[in-house]
């Protein structure tokens, strides 16, 4: 469930996020972008809770991969309905991940 | 509970973890360090979730604070404890936040 990422430097997309209370068609279509998000070239992993607050952070090679996913249009239909029904709100921050550590792993 | 952070840059810390089923002292423990992490200078903010799997990120305003947090004694002596009784495994990662955006925030 901890993600195996390689050694640094790569990014990570850090996606904080709270529902509305529309259910309709947001399992589906999540699972469906976590299919094609690994699919991508670049993505190397993904970590995903929520507990009231959503916090999924995916991680990537490089920038462009992330512009890639995006760009996707399935990704950008997905984003769309996001907006107007699934998200109140949301913050996503693109981070680049510069050091590590783990203990257990 | 999505944390209201300055305009980039500023630094990320996100922590994944798992716990063992030892619970004792975790969560007064825990509400400390939150504590504590909050008179820090340079603590921006945090959002933390668990539902089996744990992510904390934690955001900052440069590395120094970041460097200084770590290495706080009462800090120290949580993460000891972390390593000893309350996590079988995590995985922490440093990350520079280039960019952000936000939707009904």
């Amino acid at each position: 469930m901890i993600a195996k990422t390689p050694n640094p430097p790569y990014y990570a997309v850090i996606f904080s996020n709270l529902r509305t209370e529309v259910s309709e068609g947001y399992e589906e279509i999540a699972e469906e972008m976590v299919r094609l998000a690994e699919l991508q070239p670049g993505y190397l992993g993904h970590e995903s809770v929520r507990d009231g607050l959503g916090i999924t952070v995916s991680y990537w090679a490089n920038l462009d991969s992330i512009k890639n996913w995006k760009a996707n249009t399935d990704h950008l239909i997905a984003q769309k309905f996001g907006r107007e029904k699934w998200y109140s709100a949301y913050k996503t921050r693109i981070a680049l991940v510069e050091r590590d550590y783990e203990f257990g792993i």
